[in-house]
C-alpha cells in the first residue's frame, strides 16, 4: 500500500502524455534556458497565423474577431491549444488535456455561427483554462491529490456550466499545489510547474498551472480561485491581469474545494488574463447570466454600468489613491518599490493631481496605518498572526470569536477608509488603494511564504485586480541598503533579493476597492493602466 | 448578590413609570378583558384626530400627508406615542421611553419642512420604533439583561442612523425575551409582553414588543430581527405584515445580539408594519441610502424596480405559487388550513389559474417535498432537528461539517426550485412559495416551541413576507378530528387547539421568495393582498 500511490501516478502520467498529440512535441531546451516565453516563436511548430492569434492578447480584440468569423473557433482553440501543449512541455502547467472534446466545441459553435449568423453568447468560440478545481462532466478531477485519481466527474461546477452557455470553450485544465493552501505549484499528482519568464522562479499558487499557462499566452483567458491570494500571486508572478471578486459574484457550486464547510473566509473564484478586456468581459457575462439562479450562495447583483462609469468616484476625474508602500510588517524588494514608484508618477503625469497630493497625505500623515490595523490576531486563541489561511481552532465557540473579530476588524476597516473623506480634498474617500501583492516578485521554488499583502484584503472581503508595471532590471533594481529590520522575516526577506536571482521577472500591483464593487475595481484599474502605458510610451519617445 | 439583581429590576423598573408623562396614564381594564385592540377608541384619552392619524394603517398614507405638512409629525409622533403609551399599560411592549428627545426631533423635522419646503428623506417626520437591540446614542439598550441596566449607548446602530438620514423619528424601543432565541417575549428585566388582541395568548418573538405595539397601532413601522422567525412569529401572531429579508440587505451594524460571531445562520433586521406600503417603502429606502457604504456585511444590491415590477415573473400575470399545506412534521391547526384555502381561492378567482392548477401539482404529485427535503439533521455530530436556533457543536471541525451540510442543502433546493419549471405551464419555475409561519396562531403563554416553519427560511436564506388573511372563528374554525399523527408533537400541537382558547387570534401566512429577490417578493404579495381584499369585498356584498 505504501507504493501503491505511486504507481497511481505512474498510470496518471502516462495517460496525461497519451493525451498529448505526438506532433505537437517539440524539442525542449535545456533545464539552464529560463526565460522560455519565445520558444513558441522560435521552435517552428506555429503558423504565423497561429502565432498572430496566440499573440493577440487582447481578449476583447480576440472575440470580435471571433464574432465576426474573421477567425474561426477551430482556428482560435486550435491555435491556443498548441500552445499550451507546448508552454505545458517548458513549465508543466496542465493536469487535463482534452483536444477533441475542446476542438468539436469549437466547431459545434463554428457551424452555428455560419447558419444563423449570430453568436451562442459574449464569450463565443473563446477558449478559457480552468484551475483543477473546475470539473467538466466525464473528466478525470484529481486537484493534486493521489486519491482522487479516478475519480470521474458526474457534472460541470457550475461556473463551468455558464461558460457553455456563454459561448465558451474550456480546452485545459491548470495545475495547482497538493491542498491548495499554498502559494507555489506543487503536488505528487503532476509535480511542479515553472515560471515561465524564468524557470528558476516559482509560478505562485495555488492559481499557478493558470498563471504560468497564460503567462505563456497558451490561453487566453484562464479561471482560477483565491482565498488568500491565489488569484494575484500567479498574475504578478507572470506579468498578468487577474481579479480576486468579492464573495458571490462568481459562481462556486459544484467546484471541489479543500477545507470545505470552512465559512470564515470564503474562497472565490475569479479571471486571470493577458488583457483586463478579458477580466472584465469575465465579470460582465457571468453577472450578465444570473448565476444566482444556479448557486444560492451567488450574489444577486447585476453587472453595474453605473458603477463602472465611476459615478461614485467623480466619474474618473481627479481619482484619489492609497498607496500602500510597506505592509509595517515587510519592506518589499526594489523592483516592487519601484513599481510604485512608477505607478505614482503614471498617475500624476496622467492628471489625478488631486491624488497625488492627497494619497501622499493618507499614507503618510498617519503612518502606514493601513495594514497597521488589520491585523488578524488573536493571540488568545491561538490564532496565528498573518497567516495565509484562516485559523482552525479547537472549538467552535473559539471560532465565533475570531469570526466576531473578523467582523469588528471589518467595521472598523471601513470606517477608516471612510475617514480618509477629510483628506482627499476631493469629497470622497480614497476611490482605491494601490498595493504590492507580495513583498517581492517570483522567488526561487520553495520561497514563497508571505501572503499578507494579498491575504488581508480576503479577511476584509475587498475586491482587488493585479496589473503589471515593469519587469525586474538589475541596474534600475539594485539592492538597497537597509541596517534596521522590523523582525526576522524582513530581514530574510531583505537578503533574499539579488537582482540576478530575478532577472526578467515580471512586476506588478493590485488595485484594491470596496466590498462588491468590481465593476469599479476594473474601471479604475483601466485607468491606471492607461496611466502607464502612456507614461512608458512617452519614455520610449525620450 | 444573589437578590442585587431584583433590586437593579425595581430601580429600572421605577425609571421606566417616571418616563411615562402622568397624563397619558389609563384606567386599565380588567385581567379578564382579553381584546384590548379597542381600548384606545374607548378610554378617552385620544381626540379625534389623534384617533385618525393613528387609524391611519397605510404607512405611505402618513407619509404623503407628513410630506405636505398637511399633518405635521409633531402631531403624528404625539399621537403615537400616546397609543404606545397607552398599549404599553394593555400589553406591556416597551423597553426605553424618550418622548422628550422624540418630540424634538420631529419639532426639527416640521421646522426643516417649513423653512426650506422640502422633506428631509423619504420617511420624513414618520414615528418608528425599534426593538430593544437596535442602540440610541445615550440611552440604555439592556436587550432584557439585567447585567446590561445602566449600559449607555456610545452610538447609535448604523441602521438608527440610517433612519435619521431619512428624516424618521426613531421614539420607542421594545421588549424582547432573555437572550432572544425564543419565540414568546418576557424577560427579568421588563416582564413579559401580551397579545393585544387576547391578552391570553402570547405575543410571539422575538421582536415580540414590536409585534404587540404595531398590533395595538402604537406605532406605524417597527424593526425587528429574525433568525428563526422572529419578525415573522410576532406579525402573524398579531396579524401584520413585516418581512425577513436575506442576509446584508438591512445593515445590523452596531446593533447588539446574542451568540456574536456565529456566522452559521444570520440573524437579519426587517420591518414590522400595519401596512405593506411600510414594508416597501422601509426596504427601498434604506437600500437607496447605501448601506454598504458603513455596514461591511450589507450588500451592495441597489433598490431593484424591474425586478420590483416582476419583470422575472412574466410581469405579474398568471403567477404560480407553490402551497405548503404542511411540513410533514406538524399539521397545522384549522384556522391556518383556512387561511391557505381562502388565499388560494382568492388568487384563482383574480386570474392566476394557471397558478391555481400547478401549485397542486408541484406539491401533490411530490409527496410535500418541500419541507422535506430541507430538514437540517446531522445525528452524528449531535445536531438537534428542527431547531430553532443554530446548533452549536462542540468542535470548530464539527461546525465546518454541519456548514458543509447547509450549503449542500441550498444548493439542493435551488436545483429543486429550478427542477418545478416543468410543472408550472409557465415556462418559468413557481414564482414564490405560499405557507404557513407557524403551524397554530398566536398560542397561550409558554406553549409557542415550534419555529420549523419560519427558520427553514432563514436556513436557506430566502425572503419571506407575512401577510394577515383572517381571525380565528369557532365556527369556521371547528376543530377536525384526527386519528393518526406524525408523532407525539404533532399529536400535542392538535390537541392544543380549542377554538374558544383562540378567539380572536389572527391568522396569517407567509410568502416565500428566492434569495435576496426582496423586491419581487414584496410585489408579488402585493398581489396576494389585493387578491384576498377583492375576495373579501366580494364576500361582504353577498
Amino acid at each position: 500500500m505504501a507504493t501503491a500511490w505511486r504507481e497511481l501516478v505512474r498510470d496518471k502520467r502516462a495517460r496525461q502524455v497519451e493525451s498529448i498529440p505526438k506532433e505537437w512535441l517539440i524539442d525542449c531546451p535545456a533545464e539552464a534556458v529560463l526565460d522560455v516565453t519565445k520558444i513558441p516563436k522560435q521552435c517552428g511548430l506555429f503558423t504565423a497565423k497561429e502565432l498572430e492569434i496566440t499573440g493577440t492578447t487582447d481578449a476583447a480584440l480576440l472575440l470580435s474577431k471571433l464574432a465576426s468569423g474573421e477567425w474561426s473557433s477551430v482556428e482560435v482553440t486550435t491555435a491556443f491549444y498548441k500552445r499550451a501543449i507546448v508552454a505545458h512541455q517548458l513549465v508543466n502547467c496542465l493536469t487535463e488535456i482534452f483536444v477533441e472534446r475542446a476542438l468539436a466545441r469549437a466547431a459545434e459553435l463554428d457551424a452555428h455561427l455560419k447558419s444563423t449568423g449570430k453568436v451562442v453568447g459574449p464569450l463565443h468560440g473563446l477558449p478559457i483554462s480552468l484551475k483543477d478545481q473546475l470539473p467538466l462532466k466525464g473528466l478525470e478531477t484529481t486537484m493534486g491529490y493521489v486519491s482522487w485519481i479516478g475519480k470521474f466527474a458526474e457534472r460541470n461546477a457550475v461556473v463551468v456550466d455558464i461558460l457553455y452557455d456563454l459561448g465558451a470553450v474550456p480546452f485545459v485544465r491548470t495545475n495547482v499545489p497538493q491542498t491548495l493552501m499554498w502559494a507555489e505549484t506543487y503536488n505528487n499528482v503532476f509535480g511542479r510547474t515553472l515560471n515561465p519568464h524564468n524557470r528558476s522562479l516559482t509560478s505562485g499558487g495555488s492559481s499557478g498551472g493558470e498563471g504560468a499557462l497564460v503567462g505563456m499566452r497558451g490561453s487566453p483567458l484562464g479561471i482560477g480561485s483565491d482565498i488568500g491570494g491565489s488569484i494575484r500571486i500567479p498574475s504578478v508572478f507572470n506579468g498578468l491581469y487577474g481579479l480576486r471578486p468579492s464573495y458571490g459574484r462568481v459562481p462556486y457550486a459544484h467546484a471541489v474545494n479543500s477545507m470545505e464547510g470552512q465559512d470564515s473566509i470564503l474562497s472565490v473564484l475569479g479571471p486571470l488574463s493577458s488583457s483586463l478586456s478579458g477580466v472584465k468581459i469575465f465579470m460582465k457575462s457571468i453577472a450578465e447570466n444570473r448565476p444566482w439562479l444556479r448557486d444560492p450562495l451567488a450574489r444577486r447583483k447585476k453587472w453595474d454600468d453605473e458603477e463602472y462609469a465611476l459615478v461614485e468616484h467623480g466619474g474618473g476625474k481627479n481619482l484619489c489613491f492609497g498607496i500602500i508602500w510597506n505592509d509595517g510588517q515587510v519592506v518589499p524588494h526594489p523592483p516592487v518599490i519601484r513599481a510604485l514608484e512608477m505607478t505614482k508618477a503614471a498617475l500624476i503625469a496622467a492628471g489625478h493631481k488631486g491624488a497625488a497630493d492627497d494619497y501622499r497625505a493618507v499614507t503618510s500623515s498617519t503612518g502606514e496605518p493601513i495594514i497597521n490595523s488589520m491585523e488578524i490576531v488573536d493571540e488568545e486563541n491561538g490564532v496565528v498572526k498573518n497567516t495565509f489561511l484562516p485559523p482552525m481552532p479547537a472549538s467552535a465557540y473559539h471560532l465565533w470569536q475570531f469570526q466576531k473579530e473578523r467582523r469588528d476588524l471589518r467595521q472598523e476597516y471601513l470606517e477608516y477608509w471612510n475617514s480618509t473623506v477629510e483628506q482627499t480634498g476631493t469629497g470622497r474617500p480614497v476611490d482605491a488603494i494601490i498595493a504590492p501583492c507580495a513583498p517581492y516578485t517570483a522567488v526561487p521554488h520553495g520561497k514563497n511564504n508571505n501572503a499578507a499583502y494579498t491575504a488581508v484584503w480576503n479577511a476584509l472581503d475587498y475586491p482587488a485586480c493585479v496589473f503589471p508595471v515593469t519587469r525586474v532590471d538589475p541596474v534600475l533594481d539594485a539592492p538597497r541598503p537597509r541596517h534596521d529590520f522590523i523582525d526576522d522575516t524582513d530581514k530574510a526577506i531583505h537578503e533574499l533579493y539579488k537582482p540576478e536571482t530575478f532577472v526578467n521577472a515580471p512586476v506588478g500591483l493590485q488595485l484594491v476597492g470596496r466590498c462588491q464593487e468590481e465593476e469599479a475595481v476594473i474601471a479604475m484599474t483601466e485607468v491606471v493602466d492607461a496611466a502607464l502605458k502612456e507614461a512608458k510610451a512617452k519614455i520610449a519617445k525620450l
